[in-house]
């Protein structure tokens, strides 16, 4: 970091100030009031679509001069289309169960005294995420519904589409609730969301989507609560008893289906029982779809070809059409490979041994551990949540794709008649 | 922080490696075998306490040379009765359900997949505690428990006992499981302990116990996740209907029971309304109680006597028989002192009008919020958890009393037949 002052440092922390005072509002919304207001927003990004699109043909243009690459020019664009589904995708949140409220357990004890676990909001959240401008509708619609105000930091490649976007955002919650429930940080300085990362009392948590080192900066950083979400250099372990065509689909699925997402599989395993017979298959099957494989010497000496790989591929989130490849020897070995190179995310065997298949989902220290399913799935839609803004790769509050209600923390509510102690 | 080089860095991150390596066998112990090795460590307190007893009258001997206070020594001290109550305290941890493997929900999807959490250990733990040799066998049976490992760094004037504490603990494990599972620093330098607050991937989690010093450090220089606890700075508000003996039975309770405690009132609110009738009643019922009061203009005009509140009383957690007493004008102006005062833990309110106390649980922000009850019943036996690790006052992970299930994480489940997306 550079030793200069952050320019907007103030007006940073003015934002965060401005974001809390909201969050109380927020947090008091009832689920009716909230779900018009999400309504209200799906609206405001439909009757806004040419201000918003225009916002983003700057935003394209800019990233164009810029030299941006093809596919993350992708990433940024936004057409009627997509704007559409992210109305949509906002209404998708006004349907789900409003997490706040909710209570969690309750207890008569002994003495008389009514105790009750009820889910309330966090407070303020800052979500720092990369260039997709969909994100910002996305995490605003989820951290409303879940009574939280939220300050946003998106791409500063998508600046101006996000700032449309919110601008719509924030005007349509306005008969609602204090639209500074809704901000985008005004300014594309570093220093400025380094700076939100210590206003503890202010900033409630922050949650970083995006690449290894923002993650990495943000956990040193930070001195509020963070979530690390993300990383995901998830494996696939083909055990000696798989069924052959599953494994085949399971592997090429997790590989290939959308690798650049943190819940493609990186590395396959596989039990040196099976891979003379299974792993020309499966080989054949990801050449098909230009997979490149890094591959150990005995993987090689099976295929007859593969990079071959070095240690740091098995460390790797390639993120891209490239597999590493090992053939081990049994489960133990397996499950010390995952120890040893995983990131917690999402693994999986694939086995017709119900003994391998417990001892894997046992002893796999991971968000998600799949028997015989791809690791694709691990998505806040795909498990059951309805909604996700994340997956977080930590142990502590959520581990796992993250919806509504790991956005809450919740509190005690005690009723007595005068009970002392 | 002194610049020096930590003297023995090495040999405490050599500790978190044993603890680390001892985690993964703890996770993997039944039921059964946990009780076992929590019943042998009962039996060992019992069977070694000639020697822990020694080992403490050498730390008393130390204390009192050192000219610590006699309130100081006594929490320090152990004997025969304490030690008992010691070995019970762990067999009563025996005797809670195994919070680990317990299915928190379970759900099947439209493509068949089984989705379940469940719940799992944390993995090593580093709990930070002050003087009380007794919390050393609380704090290793409750991560035993739950199928964490501990490294635990009590006071360091309760050095020699804690050391005999887990000595005889580590003995009593060992049949069981690696007794690494248990540690304790081996060194008593700050800067040791500050080096495990940095140990991502090796710590999975810091607790500390302690003042607001310990916890503001901890929270600052730790990017491993932490769990906040302890500081409260609670208040009773008796307001305009309140039944009036019920107030001065609360007020003296959270005020005197036990004043060296989080969960003790440091701020009396009253009401305008009814301060001139109710106020010298609760004055005499703490003054035969030898408490001082810090008072407002207004509660001196009533009371006749008392210290005038300085700014900073407002602010602080007296632990001592003394109290802040405010007037206020309504619920508003008292919800307005507490958000700007209160640090989160134990708030209650003294009301005969049900939409004031729905008010006040609702927009109180603290772990337990309390209708008629005193605050000092914020812990986890008398809230139902059957034990308690500390109080959280932070909103992630675990609020307020902390047993079991706040020492485990969760993971994901998933068995299918094949499927992929």
């Amino acid at each position: 970091m550079s030793v200069e002052q952050p320019v907007a440092a103030s007006s940073v922390r003015r934002q965060a100030e401005l974001g809390k005072a909201a969050s109380r509002q927020v947090a008091l919304l009832s689920t009716e009031q909230k779900n018009a207001a999400l309504r209200a927003m799906a609206g405001a990004l439909r009757r806004e679509a040419e201000t918003i699109l225009a916002a983003n043909a700057e935003d394209l243009h800019r990233a164009r001069a810029a030299g941006t690459p093809a596919h993350l020019l992708d990433r940024l664009a936004l057409d009627p289309k997509r704007l559409e589904e992210m109305a949509r995708g906002v209404e998708a949140v006004a349907a789900l169960p409003d997490p706040v409220g909710e209570v969690i357990d309750r207890d008569v004890r002994p003495n008389g005294l009514e105790v009750e676990r009820v889910r309330v909001p966090i407070g303020l959240i800052v979500v720092i995420y990369e260039a997709r401008p969909n994100v910002t509708s996305d995490v605003a619609a989820l951290c409303l519904k879940s009574g939280n105000a939220c300050l946003l930091r998106g791409g500063s490649e998508a600046y101006a589409s996000s700032q449309a976007i919110v601008q719509a955002l924030r005007r349509a919650v306005a008969p609602y609730v204090d639209p500074n429930a809704i901000q985008l940080v005004e300014s594309t300085d570093r220093r400025d969301v380094l700076a939100l990362l210590t206003m503890n009392g202010l900033v409630d948590l922050v949650i970083p989507r995006g690449g290894a080192d923002l993650i990495a900066t943000v956990v040193r950083t930070a001195t509020v609560p963070t979530i690390e979400t993300g990383v995901g250099n998830c494996h696939v372990y083909v055990e000696a008893t798989a069924d052959e065509a599953m494994a085949v689909d399971i592997v090429v699925n997790a590989k290939c289906s959308r690798p650049s997402v943190c819940n493609a599989a990186e590395t396959l395993l596989i039990d040196r029982a099976i891979a003379p017979r299974l792993l020309p298959r499966i080989g054949e099957a990801l050449r098909q779809r230009n997979v490149e494989l890094r591959v150990d010497e005995e993987a090689r000496r099976i295929l007859g070809y593969g990079t071959p790989a070095r240690e740091e591929d098995w460390a790797t989130e390639f993120l891209d059409l490239i597999l590493a490849v090992r053939v081990v020897d049994g489960l133990d070995e397996a499950l010390a490979h995952i120890a040893r190179y995983g990131t917690g995310h999402s693994e999986a065997i694939v086995t017709r041994d119900p003994a391998a298949a417990r001892r894997f989902q046992q002893e796999v220290d991971a968000a998600a551990v799949y028997v015989n399913a791809s690791t694709r799935f691990s998505d806040g839609f795909e498990l059951g949540l309805g909604a996700e803004i994340g997956i977080s790769t930590q142990k502590m509050h959520a581990r796992g794709p993250m919806g509504l209600r790991e956005l809450c923390s919740y509190k005690w509510l005690v009723r007595g008649t005068g009970q002392v102690r």
